[in-house]
């Protein structure tokens, strides 16, 4: 039995103003697919566990929104955090509660809101590191670079595992500065963290045990009163405790030191929809290189993009107006029902910029 | 007594999405004051001329806005034409209409929705038109060309007339070609046809009578009726007869030929107000060069535009929504609640273009 867990959270602030803090990233299709990222995800990973033993962790803010896009989970395996506490205390949740239930059962962490490409070959790479997780390995996927970026954590690749495509992870690395980055792909010894977990819980556990003692005995607390009457005053109490840290620094990159974190190569065409220059790249342009993203769901009845000597520009129309431009180029236009964003596909990340401006000034926009 | 005569038609292409054919540029704020052009167009002449010697004529969808935005206006001086046919059959009929009135009055003609920065200026210049119009001059004012515009009319000077500011118009030419306009900006000798005209009433009809009997005599037909039971009869049957063509085509070329034209010089701040470009470059800008062009109709109660990183870019914010920008620059950015326009400054012309696609398709954004 294989245990599929999603944390959905994260409000993709650099997909603002398609992204808010109250329908994040994971609620949205992106993708040219009528599938919201969350729905692709779970859909993905079919083949490797059924919804019965598939879990999705997520916020108050965004609890109905997911139970709704996702009728075939059973209630109880939409795991509700009272408040954000960062991925550890999430997946750590998660890998609590199917502990109870199956002490050494096999789980996988996939983030919600990842665009994969070629699900065979995910669900092959999956399997395979399947494999280093029941010889008693953290497994991670790598991603091949193929570009120096910062936003990333990168693996650096040890000595292999027996004979298959398993190695050891020698180093986590989250976010290298450019120069670092640089260096990583050149070397060919480094692969992107795909921000994929394939463990055995009892592993995992005895791995935040033994590096993060408080944050375990508060997770396990909060797991034993999960299925009786105390649940909710035990997570109440317990939860705004729990130290706010990522799974990566809590655990990972202590694990990898220990020698106890593996990797398999992933090449599924995996992208993080990390903001909207990403999106023009990986997805379907016309003939001048434009790229429109609908909602996807279903036929638009009237034109609402008009573009007119504009090329590889990124239209994202969702307020029902009609978007139009003349002569632009490498442009990013997002167009909702109370925003408007315009920018330069060479400052995508900046968007986080402007958001945090807002956020800072109390406004109702983000 | 001087009448002040306003054509207040065409749709203004250029500032679409903000102007549309139901409500065109000259009912619209664009100047950064609370009064649209039309009304501004009304103050200015009101050293010149009192309400009850003004008259605005304009299409049938667009009469019921003028008569609310120039409430002092009498309901008889709103001349309404049935169909559009062009700007001699217009000024015309305000013509034929004052001549039964006061056969040799002094006449002035200034289009609805252009931008005089300099009042006094402006009636100073007036002043001296009205003194050539009086020796029975067809006059217009000069505006010295500061580049080469190729979408004006120019005026070739011909020699002074008396002691004053007059000189006789030897040529008019509408809207050369780049090169030509550029020789006619070099040579000196070139003004810019403001689209003022001032001349008596007979001088002016009379010239519409040798150049053009037919309109002269459908004109004539239209104005004896007016005032009594059969106003609307003989304008719907005559009107639509009219021939369709310009002022300066119709009379004016051939009149300055006869050596019958003059014009005086306007130094008051004069702009068409063409497109957006204009616009950012004749209005106030923030340190950045910024243009933010706000409706004028009172205080705005929350920040509508959100500029980080961006310079010299025209914002039209008129949907109630947030306008933000990151990283751009020399952009126009014109958002309305049914449609939103994104356009390079230097391709602020070419809006035109977008416009006609529109409307050849029959979609209802125009």
């Amino acid at each position: 039995m294989f245990y599929a867990v999603i944390p959905a959270g994260g409000s993709g602030t650099r997909l603002w103003p398609l992204s808010r803090a109250g329908h994040p990233k994971f609620l949205h299709t992106l993708t040219g697919t009528s599938a919201s990222l969350l729905q692709a995800t779970v859909d993905r990973l079919g083949a490797l566990a059924d919804p019965a033993s598939t879990y999705v962790v997520t916020g108050v803010a965004h609890v109905a929104s997911v139970a709704r896009q996702l009728p075939t989970l059973p209630d109880a395996n939409i795991l509700v955090e009272p408040s954000p506490r960062d991925s550890c205390a999430a997946i750590g949740l998660a890998a609590a509660i199917i502990s109870l239930r199956e002490p050494s059962a096999l789980m996988g962490s996939f983030a919600a809101d990842h665009l994969v490409r070629d699900t065979d070959a995910f669900v092959e790479a999956v399997r395979a590191a399947m494999g280093g997780a029941e010889a008693g390995l953290l497994m991670t996927v790598g991603i091949t670079p193929t570009h120096p970026e910062t936003g990333y954590g990168y693996l650096r690749c040890g000595d292999a595992v027996g004979d298959g495509p398993v190695s050891r992870v020698a180093e986590f690395t989250e976010k290298p500065p450019y120069d670092v980055a640089v260096s990583y792909v050149e070397s060919g010894r480094y692969f992107w963290n795909a921000s994929m977990f394939i463990w055995r819980v009892d592993v995992f556990l005895g791995e935040l045990s033994r590096q993060q003692p408080e944050l375990y005995a508060g997770l396990m607390r909060i797991a034993q009163a999960w299925d009786g009457p105390e649940r909710e005053r035990v997570l109440g109490e317990v939860w705004c405790t729990l130290p706010k840290i990522s799974v990566d620094y809590a655990v990972m990159e202590g694990a990898a030191a220990a020698g106890l974190v593996g990797t398999v190569p992933g090449d599924f065409g995996w992208n993080d929809v990390g903001d909207f220059n990403t999106l023009g790249d990986i997805l379907e342009r016309d003939e001048r290189g434009n790229v429109v993203i609908e909602a996807g769901d279903g036929p638009v009845s009237k034109p609402q993009v008009e573009l007119l000597d504009s090329e590889r520009t990124v239209v994202v129309p969702r307020s029902g107006r009609l978007v139009s431009a003349v002569g632009v180029h490498d442009l990013i236009i997002v167009d909702t029902p109370d925003a408007l964003l315009v920018c330069p596909r060479n400052r995508a990340q900046d968007v986080k910029k402007l958001v945090d401006g807002l956020k800072e000034r109390g406004t109702s926009y983000i």
